[in-house]
């Protein structure tokens, strides 16, 4: 059975608790779940963390070298900073789908580049909380 | 019955003619037959068409306007370069989905940046051909 | 009689049917009617024509050799991605007036440069759909 | 009976004392008086002034405020470096028409770009004194 | 009674124990001492925080959204390099003061960017260790 | 007993006469005599003045080398492009505060660089009128 | 026997009528019929195509693939502007010559830069229509 | 007998008065004596003026085309940020020579251009005082 | 006996565990092994130290002002987006010595500037796991 | 008789010893000897030269002024960076063709701009050493 | 006696004997003449040399440090390019006199820049060959 | 035995005559007889040599394919403008260390860049002339 780790960064922990007209009412918790029981359907194990650190997902990243078949990430803000998170992920060898809520290419100029996406087999942007989703899918096709 | 436009620019009719280690050795039209019945399975009615010229394809996106609740578009080579699609899309009032095969930020810098993102609901790239999927069913929330 | 080619690029087929709060409710039709009569009382013909096409624009320019005074150009999206477009204008040895019908200099930065600027007479932008009559005005000082 | 504020900036009283083979032999009398004449056929009272200084400028277009419909402005050099000029016109209410004598795309880089553009409702350049009148009709329209 | 957040950034807790005669001989324990003082006087409850972590800063302004009506912050170092910041702050409803030591526009030039300064209300900088007391000053007219 | 020098740039002198909404209801006259209170509290004299040309702010500031032992400056518009008042600054012996009373680092990127800064001792932005009083402390304690 | 497409964009239709003091007399017709002979002595034949459309140049680019084994391409404005022919081109498996009659390198700075080269074997640029002579030269070399 | 402006920008009337270890402790009114003398030597008479207002220079050279046959300008900080003065000396048909005290090449990046110098026959830096009698002693060969 | 401190930065605990091919088969933990010997044999203690955590590093270099004479650092991702090491390497006194396993000057752009290097007193790069025993036989020169 | 210079600069006398799978077996004197054949044929004296010195390059250009017709002129790596060779071709009146034999636009960004096609009269590149007999082609059809 | 080196670069040799409308009809032998003599009336001896080379020219700079009193250098095409010579000049301890003879700030926008500027003590330009006599009489004052 | 070419560049045989405070008291024959030593204790021979012509370095480069197996490089100021060394060492199928005394990254950015480094397997920076010996040393590790 293929396993997925599901990373999100920073402030990403708030999702439900901000601006729910713009970013829906589920909380994380209730995302993880939705997620978890997709992936079940499509045969996979999940396994979700969230962390403002830098340094935390790096290291989550690299102990994913050993457990997880593909990473499903969303950076946040840590798209637009991080090289460390861009070098874990080129240590890891499946598969890497990158997912934000938000079509990042429609607000500031300085979200409009993700370290990330150097690495990222895909990019799915804008479209919510079934963004996670979608990458699921993909996955279970690219690790069918 | 919601109606979806699956638009494809220049050189994406020749798909699985080329490289089809890397692009897959799918043809458009295969892929327009397994996204029609994708959009069957969805309540959705697909019109798929594509064209070399920028100016056919501004014409579709006007014509749009009064038969197509979302428009599903992968601009290939006209991402980089047309304000034109760009300006008959914000015209648009459905729903408007951009995707791309590969995952453009992967390849040359002029191909890191899409002028009609700046109008996209979602962009999915680097999904392969699967990535219409995905974006119809994205479109299946989005409308239902 | 002088004669007057009035050229419309991409999307300004859609005048008066979107955001008429913004645009007007006037069609593209009657705006040519507009400026007809216009032409007409300063003793011009006036042949107007409209397309999506960058080809098309060009051909039509190439063609106005051998017939028109000067040109009216509205190239709209092409303002600001038509090399083609400029060198066709640069061959037309007649007057050359380009218009805009918002002023295109308080819109998104990569509408503020216009490569037909180089090399048209005049620019005027931001008057709306009179701003071709404004032109016409101008060639009869030109042109009387 | 509306008011419009007609306003130059530095070295437009030099007018047609300088290259008239270019610029034309009127002087900004000549001008001022055309443009007059034009302003009471339209129905309005024009009040015209210059200044070297762009404190004046300033200052003029504050006084504005209490006076004029609208300000026609050919703000010359300071086009291209005043800031000043354009707060001061963003307070004003009315309405803004930005004039150049030539069409300043065709000149060197640094005029290519104006400040008061992002203020102004029209820019009209390269039609000569003729651009003053063009900016008064706009107005008739826009007063009217 | 108002409850008010100082947070300091990276290699704020060193104050007082490096170069004392550019920075001052306070520690940043004096300081906090002196800001508590000021704003009892003012009427606010105060909870300092310093961290090297920008992870820690990221959860303390996010658990800042129950306790704080307003956050003032010298982040220090990451100023200039973290989104994740900026993001964390522009979830906070509160104000928001930003504050630097020095005057951070006559150092290196990668030190004239805050990605802060696009969600603070006010910017103080330059002002030392005083800087705190006189945002404090401005919170007590905003919230008062 | 020290004397400060408090120059404002071009467009303050309508304060209170615009926006009252965004920038309050106190004019210029309103705030210097806040200010001049506030001076007099602190043991200060205050003069006060405002211009709309560069050249008199320049004049204003080389005159109080030999008057004042501190300048308070919200230079304006000029800020962003006078290096002749930077250098009539730096000059200046005394101490210098650059008050602005937005957070320019909100607005237009061209107003996000200050030639002043350079030379100022401390920056002040966002704190609206209350950001001279603030200059006004803070030059307490470097002149006490 | 060897295949060559002639493939020239926008505008090349017009040469000999205009400028033939710099672009000389002869026609394009001429110069294919100039071609077509030294094709034949080289044992190539030649199939010679002019387009102002981009996306008409992209589809001949195409069909090449089953029936040329080489491409000589001017393309004109299109140099500096699609990515669309680059991308063609790109799909082209045989040898790709890209010609230019004047030397770009001295003209505006914007026809410094052609997408094409990133792709052709060679680049022969300011040697008039020999340029195209030229070309088939040195495809009798490389295919010979 | 030729006739010579010397014009001298912003903060030039404070020379002597500021930090005389570098600039000298020659007044302004010293170096025109100086130059006045030297000018005499060579047979001309010499007019010099200095302000602190840009408009008051663009003025007196516009006046100088009536009287004088050539312009040293020191343009100090005017040097970087005007266009108006650029234009008023592109008006003035006699010789212009640009002298700055000291080497602007070694200070502040934005004092490395000069839009004087796209008008001025020749520029001296770094000469000190000196440089306005080299200018004239040019203009001697030059006016001979 | 002289101190030194051998810093690591993110993903540096992977050495040994990924493309051994290229960055050689030994550990972190045999590196620093490596290093002990031959700091021993220069008189050096040294205690070597890895995180992920941008703050975790800037707390130790904060630690070492009272425990280190010099400081050797390979900062990895964080060489590249860290000011807040640049800041606290900077109140560092003794010697800074930064240390790259590969030649960052051949790889992507991003990774061509370190803020690190604005502190160092030397770069070596490109030597692999030796470059830490040459700065430490560098450091024996300059603490011997 | 019509006398060419054919000059090659730094590193081209290493033709045909390094890489001949890219460049080919021919030595750069292989390449004089078949040019001089071809030049002769065509009517034409061959002088070769190379150097790998930028001064000397220079020497032989200006002394080209009194002996050679034209110039073909493979600058190698100066092409890029010597302003030198530039100002002297620009002195040379006779037509100077500049070959490279490899297309430099497919290479480093560094490697696409040529300071000698500012002056080069034409640019082959990419047709190996073909390229020079093309140049000499050509020649004679412009000396002829 | 003072020394004073006058160094000419690359392509200076050929002055007089190109353009004469230009640049006058003197050569380089006549300048040198002209200078020595005005360099023996100022008391001082004057050696002058030119040279292609730029590593020549270093020579010479490095052998004036114990030779001359000061250098006067017109690099020509060397300014722009040539940090060697940068320097070499920074190691010499007397004056630096960096002279132009046309004025480089109107030509094009690669020759505005000169890297010796940084290190000359004056830059004179556009004075013609009489800068170098100009040079001399700064360097009277200065050595005097 | 395994040979060595040390090459230095412009101005480095000035090294001990001047700032002997900054760069030390040795010249560059200590250097070289030092190195030499240290050469000769790890089995290399060493020829040493340097020139002020970038031409002449580039000739010894290509010499060395024949001769070296290792070059040990500090190209002084031609780091940063050379491509032709580049080139040059390109070619050079042996190992490459490039060494700088000062840490070119702590001075003027134009230092920031070498175009060596592109082709240099290791860089070693502000090590003095030690950084020669550390370059043998890694020498001695690939080479052993």
């Amino acid at each position: 059975m293929k396993h997925v780790l599901l990373l999100n960064g920073p402030n990403l922990n708030m999702l439900g608790r901000r601006q729910p007209e713009i970013y829906g009412a589920e909380t994380l918790a209730d995302i993880v779940a939705r997620c978890t029981l997709r992936a079940s359907d499509l045969g996979f194990t999940l396994e979700a963390r969230q962390s403002n650190y830098e340094g935390e997902l790096v290291t989550w990243i690299q102990d994913a070298r050993e457990k997880a078949d593909a990473i499903i990430i969303n950076p946040g803000a840590y798209s637009h900073t991080s090289v460390a998170i861009l070098d874990a992920l080129s240590m890891f060898e499946g598969r890497v789908m990158e997912v934000h809520l938000s079509n990042i290419h429609k607000r500031e100029a300085f979200r409009h580049h993700s370290y990330v996406s150097a690495r990222a087999d895909a990019v799915i942007a804008g479209c919510g909380a079934e963004g996670y989703e979608l990458a699921l899918l993909r996955l279970a096709t690219l690790l069918g």
